[in-house]
């Protein structure tokens, strides 16, 4: 089973309105719900792939109850292993200026969490790890309440299980995490260059391993991702040039490293399936979803080149 | 008891945010949650004045259940006659920009109500009808589903169990509304040019009191309301400037009409307390609820003045 934790899960709602006008009345004309936060979007590439998998972390309230109900709905089949917390579950609003195809996004910041309720997560984290975890993401940005090293707990813990863990964060709980030494952190060159104050790839990549990650993979947008390990340093990208929504690419590309690291396929082919999937993502008609028939064809056209070390 | 009805009713969210950027992603700062929708703000409203208030209109999925767990929580004691629905009852969103205090608003369209759902609301209405209800009001858009004509409906059943029945809304449910005869209409300016094509206020509002309606309230924004009956027509206004935020005004003004006829109070009276509720909204910190302070102390310096009849 591949584990993915969402501290800050959201239910996630799409508005299209005609054109956005600050300080006027909008009719939405469509809304979309659908069960969000990094994590949870990881998981649902990765079940969509085949691989069993549940997700963790907190819901509560009706937001949470609402979530929980279109992730048991979803035929992807993932395992809502999530635990109740007192406060309502955040809500996300994208709104959708049908005029320009451009997002406006609106975040809640999330529940409370109490501190009884973050040791009862751990218990709950704990007992996930021992019960048939192969691998864990933890993935996305921290509610109020959690402590801000709670990362780098949850990197420990999966150590101690002797469980390999890849952290997708940024900022102060990044930093934090990056000293407990997970297995792979997959930062963008924006978050990368936040924790390392440079903001060149691959000397960014280096700093952020020399911090703490056994590997850091980097995704660059358009231009691939970049791959610092211990066995080496590589780079990929696809052969072509694609247009569409980037939404999610950065999940997409989280599910394709974990399940080549549930699978122990080597480092190149683990690089080549987290790009083959952010890019099919970015060509998804939905927002966030990946385009299996372009994950299919672009897969073998990957192109992961080893950087020489200086 | 008084009761209002609101067909599509709401969970009002308030986002604040430090400044709305179109096409960028914004962290919501404060989040707040009310019961929405035209008629149950009317009824916090008449239940802040003391008066026994239900409402009616339809609740249903995970956001009716926080709509109706936010209504049972609220100090004003409004008594909940919602009828449940298969659909989830629609949010709307408001968001507020720090930095000019201006709102954006993006209303979702509400559930769909079935053919099955409707006979079912109807035949709750005509209970509630026959069970103590003095006066009732009718508020608001119409959810998808239900027949254009709904109001011309519910119209018909208060006059066949002899309650008075004050009727506001906009656009083509009005226009048949009135044409069934409702004891009161109040539309603002721009819903009265809308289905009379006339936009002078008192040329407007006799026309829609030839198109059926006893009486038409016209509420006029900062000049205050006019006032057009079978026994006499009247202007009235504060006699002073107010600076606020104008949301819920409408509606206070329609719970100030509403007590008075429920009082069986003259017409000038009932126009008084709609123009003082108001003003009272306006000034009100909070939007959507009304200042008690600045209500007592305006009530008895509106100037209701007759308009001769030419």
């Amino acid at each position: 089973m591949i584990l993915t934790v969402t501290l800050n899960a959201a239910l996630d709602l799409t508005y299209h309105v005609p054109r956005l006008t600050p300080h006027a009345s909008h009719r939405v004309r469509q809304v979309t719900e659908r069960p969000g936060g990094k994590g949870l979007n990881v998981a649902r590439v990765l079940a969509a792939l085949g691989f069993e998998t549940a997700v963790t972390g907190f819901a509560g309230g009706d937001t949470g109850r609402e979530l929980r109900a279109l992730l048991a709905a979803d035929a992807a089949g993932v395992t809502d292993a999530l635990v109740e917390v007192s406060g309502n579950t955040r809500r996300t609003v994208g709104v959708v200026d049908e005029s320009t195809g451009d997002t406006t996004q609106l975040n809640e910041p999330g529940p409370h969490v109490g501190t009884a309720e973050w040791d009862g997560f751990l218990d709950a984290y704990r007992e996930l790890l021992h019960s048939g975890t192969k691998v864990v993401a933890l993935c996305g940005s921290l509610p109020p309440g959690v402590p801000v090293g709670a990362y780098a707990e949850l990197v420990r813990e999966a150590r101690t299980a002797r469980t390999p863990v890849l952290l997708d964060t940024s900022g102060e709980p990044l930093r934090r995490g990056l000293a407990a030494r997970p297995d792979l952190v997959k930062p963008n060159a924006h978050e990368l260059a936040g924790i390392t104050g440079t903001s060149e790839p691959l000397r960014a990549a280096r700093a952020a391993q020399q911090r703490g990650a056994r590997a850091v993979a980097a995704s660059l947008g358009a231009d691939g991702m970049l791959l610092v390990t211990q066995d080496g340093t590589w780079s990929a990208g696809v052969p072509e040039r694609l247009a569409g929504n980037p939404t999610g690419a950065g999940d997409s590309a989280v599910a394709g490293l974990l399940s080549g690291l549930a699978e122990g396929l080597p480092w190149p082919d683990r690089l080549a399936r987290a790009v083959a999937l952010s890019a099919a993502t970015v060509r998804s008609p939905v927002a966030g979803e990946f385009d299996e028939q372009t994950y299919a064809r672009l897969l073998p056209s990957v192109k992961v080149q080893q950087v020489d070390t200086p």
